[in-house]
């Protein structure tokens, strides 16, 4: 049971957004704008750094929510795996594997980003914006993580959730709109 | 020297966050609102959940910027000093140590909120309303802090910087304005 009353037709992150809205809208806009806003990273390549992130977290509903949202973008299930379980085989470019390293060590601590870290980054050809965004997605995703298991909110088992919720990620983004999760109890 | 070029005027968070302005205003308006908003929990108080967070990130910047922010709003040094590193006998009410228990949880992992800390928080009183910000605010700061250390960016050693920084945090709170910090580095 969660530790304050969520609404239970929301489990995860949603009832948690739900429950103060107007602390939940900026966070709702930054993630629309550095998940889903103009970028050299595709959608799928920042959801995947989401996923590793609450991965390292081991924040079950973030995780089964970004892998799937990762895998919906990706049009594959097989990246999302790999980067969350033998990163240095995952089929990404080389410069995305510089970047997942940068978030890994994030999520731990942001005094675990080496230079050699940030170095191996750019000699992939990640640029300046892309290192920042890396960095602050990890970071955000320490945020969510943090308010899903701080309040000990509900985790759906069955995989048609995620699944659910994840063409809403791809569909809809981020942003608050009415009715946003209609039917993704169903 | 930082990872990413951060103007040098502006150390800690503040070239972090003027690197990339769309994203930084959510993150200004989330803090705004959830530390100097209307709420039951004094600005002071909520300005030591901050401080307790960064402490345990080991977040120099952090925990300098935020101590001197409590302390001017509090009037002394001795609270801030004490929940840092005797939280105990800090001079704070019953109901502020047990919600400063779950924030140094949440800055480990949301998965230490355990049932019990979240009772005694009621116990004492503690709203549904303060358990929340709480969290959130210890997860936001867990954000600021990888933020700060993860881009390596600079942490001025003289405490005088602090003090004028933490005068600004008193009187401008944390919205963006022009020329916020005209003077911060004296």
């Amino acid at each position: 049971m969660p530790h304050i009353p969520l609404d239970e037709k929301l489990p995860g992150i949603t009832g948690i957004l739900n429950f103060r809205t107007d602390t939940a809208l900026p966070i709702r806009e930054l993630t629309q704008t550095l998940l889903r806003g103009p970028s050299t990273l595709t959608e799928g390549e920042r959801e995947l750094i989401a996923t590793v992130v609450s991965h390292g977290n081991e924040c079950k509903f973030c995780t089964a929510a970004h892998t799937a949202a990762a895998d919906i973008l990706l049009g594959e299930k097989e990246t999302a795996e790999k980067v969350k379980h033998d990163p240095d085989h995952a089929p990404v470019s080389p410069k995305m594997k510089t970047l997942l390293a940068i978030a890994r060590a994030v999520q731990v601590s942001g005094k675990n980003v080496t230079i050699q870290m940030v170095d191996n980054a750019k000699a992939a050809g990640a640029t300046d914006l892309e290192i920042h965004d890396t960095v602050l997605i990890a970071a955000l995703f320490s945020l969510y993580n943090r308010l899903v298991d701080g309040f000990a909110s509900v985790t759906p088992a069955e995989p048609a959730f995620y699944e659910r919720l994840a063409v809403i990620l791809k569909d809809k983004g981020y942003l608050p709109s009415e009715n946003r999760y209609a039917g993704l109890k169903g």
